[in-house]
């Protein structure tokens, strides 16, 4: 990994929005994958892989809920 | 991901009721399988896979189940 | 999902014991089950299947301690 | 699942020390699968499979770690 | 199991440092492997197993991380 | 496990910036792959098995979040 790749757009887990929050969830379980195999090509191909795999979408979401409970909670879920 | 997609019906966690949690929770986990996969077609036939496989099933509330912590945290459990 | 479906028996989370908590749990895990797939005989067969896979029968575990870990958390682990 | 079946022995969360605590999250998960499937004789076979299955004994891991986050957080940690 | 099997080394989850709880995580997971598992022949096989299988690594990572937030949350996050 | 591996880098789960949250997360994550798999050779191999299999990276994703959920309340969000 290289230390300069933005992992957290913004810099930031606050958010005006629970929306907001959910995207930025989204976008930080991509960024990881991301870190993890850098290579544009090879991620855009595996992407077509688990887009077409119902059990794959299905762990797909179970990390975006996961990175979006510290986000909600972070925002004293927007209440 | 367009950011214009709603991932969460009324851009609020906060419900009524715990059923109208458990059904926020559902939407939501749906939601980030519709962003990942926006195909309605695809989707579809993906929906009749796991809807067959017990332990697709299974990994289904595991989603759900972890949205939901979030959400009734979000209502102070509805006490 | 037909919103009408009852996705946790007497709409909280509160419960007098944890036996209860417990039991509120395991229906909640198998109310998502039921509203993913609504067919009564599929989801029969399909119980006979992850009860004699020791894996999934793990994987349902699994799930029902996230869902007690709310409901837990509601009743203040019943002090 | 039979309601008389006991899920949580002695009905509490709270133990004495850590080591307890953990007996117990051991207990609970075990509680879960023997009221999934309820044959003794089966459940005995499929003990024998994931006691020799390295993936299978991590997901026991996961599960057993998940019920005793919640039995910490009732006793408040045996601070 | 037998009750009498040392599940969480001092029997308490506070511990001086972060390196400190990181490895009693460590140290329960692979009690809970050694319980379910007892004998020492088959968990040494096993071992060779997941330590060079990448899934079943990352599945280890998951355990300890659920370990570790329990035991980081005992200590106040060591603030 | 040797106890004088280093698990968390700077034995310390508090950081200046989320972004620094997020790269400890993953730095924490790698360490425990580590000291299950100490090969360095065995260890490159298998990174490169999980970094084009989309179902690990997935899961990869998954053991971050978690490992970030701890560092984050550690750090009460960086609010």
């Amino acid at each position: 990994m290289s230390e300069s790749v933005q992992l957290i757009p913004g810099n930031s887990l606050i958010t005006a929005t629970p929306q907001e929050g959910r995207e930025l969830a989204i976008k930080m379980a991509r960024l990881i994958i991301k870190v993890t195999q850098p290579d544009d090509e090879i991620r855009g191909r595996l992407r077509g892989v688990y887009a077409e795999d119902a059990a794959m979408l299905i762990a797909v979401g179970q990390t975006v809920a996961t990175e979006f409970a510290t986000i909600a909670a972070a925002n004293n879920y927007w209440r």
